[in-house]
């Protein structure tokens, strides 16, 4: 049960139970132990785009290395330093900065804790109904349709 | 010119000039005088919502109180004290602490900075192409079509 309160219009983050599962198939779940999400946007009534506040602990990922063809993504870090990792190479990113993920911008991104400290940022991303997810380092497409999730690999299989 | 350097997929926000104008009417641009917006998600090729990081200096408003009929909106607290100000009344949000204001919602919000130092915080909205957005206080009504905005009192004549 989700304690969160939005007390109107408010909400206060730690009133959200985070959630520390993924919906990736074994094995691309196992770097993301350590991932622990907390949904904003949804207790507070918003439904075109998500929100959640994320901590990465120590050594764990955002998520596998992706981009969307359908969905602005946006990140802004609030404590701790990540790392960027795009087809550009690394960056380490502090608080105060931001990224930027345009729909249909071919060049897969993740987060990754390199650091010894938990890392926290915000996420925003666009709700779209339909939406595919390609993933750069591993055989793994995401298909949404009417917002339910498959995974398949990349010659449109389903993943097994 | 705006020195909003990318980088690749990162900002930092310091780089963006912050913009201090309003496109209000006179005289409702008057209690903005203090807010500047620094734009995060356009520099980053982002068109499905925007963000910007705006600071409210002592005394200055987010904006005249206000809602959309369209359009999703999130704010999040950085740094300082703001009042959050709407049909319910007011309180005060401290950083840490989240705001969110759903399309449709017939609840005018607003943000005023009574506290003695500056307030940061992040606000994203959904981007439609039209949209109405009502004001609660005010005799004025802000319609967007095709992505350009104008003002008519609420009995529809053009605002003077």
């Amino acid at each position: 049960m989700d304690k969160a309160k939005t007390n109107g219009c408010s909400l206060d983050p730690a009133s959200v139970n985070p959630r520390t599962t993924t919906i990736y198939p074994k094995p691309f779940d196992a770097p993301l132990q350590g991932r622990a999400k907390r949904t904003l946007g949804d207790p507070l009534g918003l439904k075109q785009f998500g929100v959640n506040l994320v901590t990465l602990a120590p050594g764990a990922w955002s998520s596998q290395r992706h981009w969307h063809h359908e969905e602005d993504e946006f990140i802004f870090v609030l404590e701790g330093q990540v790392t960027l990792v795009t087809d550009q190479g690394e960056e380490v990113l502090k608080p105060g900065l931001a990224a930027g993920f345009p729909a249909g911008k071919a060049d897969g991104h993740h987060l990754i804790n390199r650091s010894k400290k938990p890392v926290t940022y915000l996420e925003v991303g666009t709700r779209a109904a339909d939406e595919v997810a390609e993933y750069s380092d591993i055989d793994l497409v995401a298909r949404k349709e009417d917002g339910r999730f498959m995974f398949t690999c990349k010659n449109g299989e389903p993943y097994k």
